[in-house]
């Protein structure tokens, strides 16, 4: 078999990236089963191509795992501790999973793959339902887990998640980005729900409702469907401008 | 001569620093009037050994250009464009300005200089009356310059710093940062006129002592000495927690 080509990559820099998704008023996060390194969780991630940016080189990484483009996604941290992965209890583990597994994984690419990383994370916003998980190389299988659900992971992947929901805590708001995470119509109760999940703190009704149509990025549609047409609340959409 | 040894540093990482400043009113940041490249500007930056944290990287540039230790500073954004540096315009002149200083900067030596660069952008906020700017290699000066008086700098610099810029607005009052911009004690007014200086707009009195005396982050000292003892403006310190 053909040696695995490294060197098309940058080396020493990665790209990890925290994938989030909203479904039954949780706020979810896409990570990784691990096929190697004992099968521990990780976040979805990947190198760098020589040629290629830093921000298409998250696009593709996030393409392949969710087989969608034009993903809302942005970076938020970059991690470069002299100690992560080379000196990380859990890079033994993984040089003797890959190399028992496939002889394209010798001493010199399992040694490049787990020396020192630079890692620049990223999240992504996906609307959940539009997402077919497709497993990397690497993946024994993707999951969405909500974020009070999330395993330990190897590394300084928790670490990486939890700066990435600060950040996410910082933008929905301040840029308006939480459209992103809901399917194309929705009411005003649920964005309301979504800011609960990310905020992990409930709102006022009466003042969300004000707050959010406020802002003027939302176009009022056709009432939603529910039965009961007298109090069914309105469906809106967001204008993107 | 010896050759400069370019391998024990990461090959294409980079750091890039916003040295932030205040006097005379004004918002300053502290740049480098290059020697090479026919001194153009830059931002003070450097490389990061491959033993070394990025955050010490930081540091280390610092304390070479300002000669001060435990600065406040911060990552702020990764420039990670396939085409920053190695293929800008100033690269040909960068190297041949190089190779022509010095028989160390032979081929591959500039060619490593001058080849794609992912860099990592820190601010750095400074009480500019105890800085004394010391060149580094590349400097034929280093200079304060007034942010409403910015030179065009090489690269992406300008970019650089203008997201630099955006990330202290973002900071210097959900952090309480701006007061490593100051001297040890201060009046309100002082404060209030940083504040100006940085968002560039004027804040009301009343509304700015309010607020800034609301957050209890300051302890009140003695009277300034202004000669009129009645009329004169007490001064405060940072309380750090």
């Amino acid at each position: 078999m053909e040696k695995i080509d490294i060197g098309k990559f940058i080396a020493h820099l990665s790209i990890d990236c925290v994938i989030f998704g909203y479904k039954d008023k949780e706020l979810k996060v896409l990570i990784s089963k691990f096929k190697f390194g004992k099968g521990t969780w990780m976040l979805p991630g990947g190198h760098v191509l020589k040629t290629e940016g830093i921000d298409k080189a998250a696009s593709r990484v996030l393409k392949d795992r969710t087989g969608l483009e034009n993903i809302y996604l942005e970076q938020f941290r970059v991690f470069g501790d002299e100690n992560r992965i080379v000196n990380s209890e859990h890079k033994a583990i993984m040089k003797a999973d890959l190399i028992a597994y496939d002889e394209r994984f010798d001493e010199e690419v399992t040694e490049w793959i787990t020396s020192r990383f630079i890692s620049v994370g990223y999240y992504a916003l996906v609307d959940i339902h539009k997402v077919n998980p497709k497993n990397g190389f690497f993946d024994e299988y993707l999951e969405w887990r909500s974020i009070n659900d999330i395993p330990q992971m190897n590394y300084d992947h928790n670490e990486i998640l939890t700066y990435g929901l600060e950040a996410l805590r910082q933008n929905l708001d301040r840029k308006l980005i939480g459209f992103n995470l809901l399917p194309e119509t929705f009411t005003i109760k649920e964005i309301q729900e979504l800011y609960e999940a990310v905020y992990d703190r409930p709102f006022a009704r009466n003042n969300f409702q004000k707050k959010i149509l406020d802002l003027n990025v939302l176009e009022r549609l056709e009432k939603k469907f529910t039965g009961a047409q007298n109090k069914a609340p309105y469906l809106y959409r967001f204008i993107r401008n």
